[in-house]
């Protein structure tokens, strides 16, 4: 059985993304990143009965909060608010953690080496407006040729089943795999009930519209 | 004037390749990693010198320990020991941390967007016989690939001044540029007097030889 580390962050992308990496019959090892968002209590929650939920085989929580003293984000800056979200929108929103995902992945690549896995999965989605230049497949299409120069031990890929789907097919693809969204948390700004309006919950609202059914979490405004 | 972020450990070559940077005209910006080796103390020590001594614009510390929670390598995780140095020795040696700089350079990818620096100047060597698969040039023509579809502010490329140069012509660089060697440490299992016996010291003392001047730190044997 292959080894796969799954980047789960609690939301509704990870968990899909974890339905699939157990579907394509991997091991599952679940990686989490703390960089100091506003909403972690409840995202560490959720990766945690997530955890629960598909039996893996290692899970591991890693904490860079050093992005937050480097700034530049209001995810993890207080003094910035979180706009309000428009799904359209097409400059870079005040969320953007620069390069964030490019150190995300580089622990997961580390931990890789360590587990001699043979897969990385991130549920990242290039088409939901919100412009990250590290969500983009170009970005994993040069990730991947890095890790051909750049690993001793394992041949080792990142896999984005995501990317290039709409909000809607993911929410359906989960239904069809039995992903349990129930337990996952995508609100950027709220830790009890989500708050509807900013970006993620927007993109979230939009799948389960998109997808016909209703989406299981709380919400203040939907 | 332009922005250039350093990597500096504390080690001759980091000390050369801020002097370099310094050289070429950039405004310098010193960033150094805790990973949790065995030394950092002493490392550190030599950062905040370093720092002081190329009279930096910022200075920053991050502290990425769980590359030791993820372990792999002997250089974090001290039930491993340090193997005696070979300079000619071909496997990766116990001292390999997976993906080491390609977590290091993340980190410093996120602070040159922050800063909107256009260089990240690392002191990595391909041809010091370690083997490390992220010292080698292809590593960074591979990463800079990645800048140019990863990142939303700047013009970012990384520069390897010491890549294909050996540890002699390292120290007669610095020499000519006036780097203060004696503030720098590189053994990789002391603090106060180097061993002379790791990888680090052995590589560090053959450059010393080569340009045929003394080191001026002190050793146990050298």
């Amino acid at each position: 059985m292959q080894r796969a580390i799954v980047l789960v962050s609690g939301g509704m992308d990870s968990c899909v993304t974890a339905s699939i990496a157990k579907d394509s019959g991997y091991e599952l090892n679940f990686l989490h990143i703390n960089y100091g968002q506003r909403t972690e209590k409840r995202e560490l929650e959720s990766f945690n009965k997530l955890s629960e939920f598909f039996k893996v085989r290692n899970k591991l929580v890693v904490d860079i909060t050093y992005l937050k003293e480097i700034g530049g984000s209001s995810l993890t800056d207080f003094s910035i608010d979180v706009e309000k979200g428009e799904v359209d929108r097409k400059e870079i929103p005040s969320t953007y953690v620069p390069f964030r995902n490019g150190n995300i992945v580089s622990i997961a690549v580390s931990w890789a080496e360590v587990l001699k896995a043979s897969r990385i999965f991130i549920g990242v989605v290039e088409e939901d407006g919100s412009g990250y230049p590290d969500c983009r497949k170009s970005f994993y299409d040069a990730f991947n040729s890095l890790l051909k120069v750049g690993l001793a031990y394992t041949d080792l890929r990142i896999e984005t089943p995501l990317i290039s789907i709409s909000k809607g097919e993911i929410v359906k693809k989960g239904l069809e795999l039995g992903a349990p969204f129930e337990l996952t948390w995508s609100c950027y700004k709220m830790e009890d009930i989500a708050c509807g309006e900013c970006d993620s919950c927007l993109l979230r609202l939009k799948g389960f519209r998109e997808a016909g059914i209703l989406d299981p979490i709380p919400y203040i405004k939907r």
